[in-house]
């Protein structure tokens, strides 16, 4: 590398620290919100997180790091850099593209804006107040169509926001999976609709107490190897995982008095996220490629030990005994054998994070459509819950009683996420398909499972995936590892195998 | 105020609120790292505190800041704004005085050593690993003779840092009135002494179950006023107050399972810190001046409640039934009449934060002749085990067996608080004397304590001192409130009356 390019590349990955800092920092306080801080600092805090963001903004935008983009970023200089500093240089040349058309201002009032309706979306959830949200969504709305004119729609104004979760993905290609996906599965649900057969799961909605759920809980991320000195584990409305440094991946879970399931497999799911995060190689910290690849990447591996590991016969046949152990009253008449089928029950429901694992991706369908609907087609805030409530009547056949049940269940449109949802979806397929190749690779995949020997398959996906963070795109990822583009039959075919086990058709 | 002036007084104002913003970033992160961050998280969370109080710490010292300092803090434009306008001028130009002295790099390398030294401080600490603790605390105390030299010794060097914290204070004045308690309190400790009465504490060393103190220590602060929908209560090894804004004032406690008073009473002294800050004027929010006026009064604030409040007989007459409620088995045989005088037995130890009202201030008396010792006389750190054991042997008549029972008890040189020390001696002086006053003004005083009304103590309070915040400066208070400059009289006077009482002399 020249004197020169040695001396720019120093200064530009000082600049990329230096937005990392804030970026923890906002991290931190998005965090705090979530777990605990108290009411009266809300107003306060979002403005903060406000501020800081934007400076964060302001630097990735700034004409210095503009000057350093367009030094490194030219032909004779790119090919000094090694493979992993070109991919540093590109990806921050793309968000640089996205960020400088947004002006400063504008993007402090959105996060400002953005931080509060997140927190105030508790209330409005607990109580149902529709109502009370509106303002605050149809202005979310409304900055977000600003911001898809900034950067330009794409093929249609809601591609422009899918992008930005999934680089590769656009609506027509959506379009296309989801009905794929769709046409083998509605047939799949009304085959087990046929049998009328119902696993009993009474028996999970019995009164499980708090703590035990969260020793559990912790037991099993110790289980699957998620690392307690880089992260920490704390209660919040919404599960979720948030990265603050590679040596600081939290999560958190929300545990339901009446129901064991709940925290189960949202520790598993958030443990997914984390065990990707804290394998990230450790050279790509503080950068933009010091992150998962995608979306739909990250939801892959969430899905994949929520589901694929976590909601497997073989989990169980190694964990369920130390479930009985802790709610020995809850559980002592329950064989492993009535517990696997209950946990994957097939059952229409309201609420997304509780669907099972077949109906999930019609929750998912179903905010898809409505999202298209508002930009594509300018559906106004205030008919959300009406359109909401008429997909679920036809999709799902429930109407929700209220919107706590219906379009408030979500905290995704709170903080501005649209665009978000389909990566649900999509990280479903990713996962099936990974787990496909992962079969073939490791013979001994169902026989780790049981053992609950997980080093091997967490080693397998941190050298195919976990390391890499965003060096590669999702379409890279994916053929790189499998062989081949994304190809939503593969989660067809693990769903159709799986509930034909259970419910013996 | 004129049309230019205007002008200046809403940019002013608004650079304050950014720097608001930074502080409040970083005290969350510094409340984070003692209640619970990851270790791996730790060292690029020093970094990002380093670089955010310095993003903070270069607008404090600003060309802009300049500028509007010497546009609003001039004769002629001065007379233009409100005494409040005026107060915020005057502080922001006293701290802007101070830091532009301090070159940026300079405060970033201090800021990032202290934020990591506090974080390895609790494994010294536990370890008792004084040659562990020793490097840092040797750069620490470096870096600070350095910043003595930016600012310029005041009478002497140690002069420099005591100002810091209480602006009207000299090493000659503490001198002083350390020598005037001294000349009280020894022969009231002595005459304790030869009494031979031992008031029998072993009933509070039983095992007190943790959750219990946790629900009792929340119950005291709901009782004093604490409001837990601006603040909230965590544990860590050091128990702090932090305030984040103004509607987010955190406290934290650290409970010992083999000591039932450790956390009832650092609840009341973290608690009566926060009162304070809960009940600053709002219109102070987001400027230097919307915090306590200096560390001796805030000092005075949390001993208030702790000690002249909390360790009262009528207080414990009211609450001792709920104490008894939360621990039926290890305190059914006990009555108020063993409890109170337990609770205030004099009797010499190794731990500060332990101690009772009299022999604290020994404490005190210890470290403030240590970092006199560091800064005036270039006592070398690693001496520093040495002569505290001396002086503790001297002056209390015990040896530490160990460091963590001594050098390393206390978290404050590890954050680089020196000079800090003679604030909890001042804050005791500040509030007896208030309390003087306090008893005239409110003469059912004790009732309303008997009666568990703290409601008239805490707007009285309010009135006279939380409301002002920065606005007056320490000495100010204390004439306005009590009619008179400080007078170390008053506490040896209600120690003498206290113990006189208790121990029959």
């Amino acid at each position: 590398m020249k004197q020169e390019t040695a001396e720019q590349w120093q200064l530009f990955t000082e600049l990329l620290s230096k937005i990392n800092s804030y970026n923890e920092a906002v991290s931190l306080m998005a965090w705090d919100l979530r777990t605990g801080a108290p009411k009266k600092g809300v107003q306060t805090r979002s403005e903060t997180i406000g501020l800081l963001s934007t400076e964060a903004f302001k630097l990735q935008t700034s004409s210095e790091m503009g000057a350093y983009l367009s030094y490194l970023n030219h032909a004779t200089v790119i090919n000094e850099l090694s493979e992993t500093q070109r991919r540093i240089v590109l990806e921050t040349q793309e968000e640089y593209d996205r960020s400088v058309k947004i002006p400063a201002q504008k993007y402090r009032e959105y996060t400002e804006l953005t931080a509060h309706a997140e927190t105030l979306w508790e209330d409005f959830k607990e109580n149902g107040d529709f109502a009370g949200f509106e303002p605050y969504l149809t202005q979310i709305v409304a900055k977000t169509q600003e911001f898809i004119d900034y950067w330009g729609p794409k093929d249609t104004r809601y591609d422009t926001l899918l992008h930005m979760y999934e680089p590769d993905l656009t609506v027509e290609k959506v379009d296309q999976v989801f009905g794929q996906l769709r046409d083998r599965l509605v047939p799949l649900v009304d085959k087990i609709k046929a049998t009328n057969k119902k696993p009993d799961t009474a028996f999970l909605k019995q009164l499980y107490d708090k703590e035990q759920q969260e020793k559990f809980g912790i037991f099993l991320l110790e289980q699957i190897g998620y690392d307690f000195e880089a992260g920490r584990v704390d209660e919040s409305v919404h599960p979720f995982e948030i990265t603050l440094n590679q040596g600081d991946v939290r999560i958190t879970t929300h545990y339901l008095q009446d129901d064991v399931t709940s925290a189960v497999f949202s520790s598993l799911h958030e443990g997914g996220h984390a065990l990707y995060e804290q394998n990230i190689s450790p050279e790509l910290a503080r950068t933009p490629i010091g992150q998962g690849a995608s979306m739909g990447i990250h939801e892959s591996q969430s899905r994949l030990w929520e589901n694929f590991i976590g909601r497997s016969r073989q989990f169980w046949e190694r964990f369920y005994g130390d479930l009985q152990q802790h709610f020995p009253e809850q559980l002592k008449d329950i064989t492993v054998d009535q517990f696997y089928p209950a946990i994957n029950a097939v059952e229409n429901s309201l609420i997304r994070i509780e669907a099972d694992e077949l109906t999930y991706n019609l929750h998912i369908i179903i905010r898809y459509e409505i999202e298209k609907k508002i930009f594509n087609e300018g559906l106004p805030v205030s008919e959300l819950p009406k359109v909401w409530n008429e997909k679920y009547s036809s999709y799902l056949g429930l109407t929700p009683p209220n919107d706590s049940l219906g379009v408030l269940q979500d905290v995704h449109w709170s903080g501005g996420l649209f665009g978000y949802f389909p990566s649900y979806a999509l990280g479903n397929m990713y996962a099936a398909q990974i787990v496909n190749t992962l079969r073939k690779e490791l013979p001994q995949f169902e026989g780790f499972i049981a053992e609950g020997n997980f080093t091997p398959i967490k080693e397998w996906l941190t050298n195919k995936i976990y390391k890499y963070g965003k060096s590669l795109r999702p379409s890279e990822i994916i053929l790189k590892v499998t062989g081949e583009e994304l190809n939503p039959d593969y989660l067809a075919e693990y769903l159709e195998e799986k509930y034909k086990a259970i419910y013996g058709i």
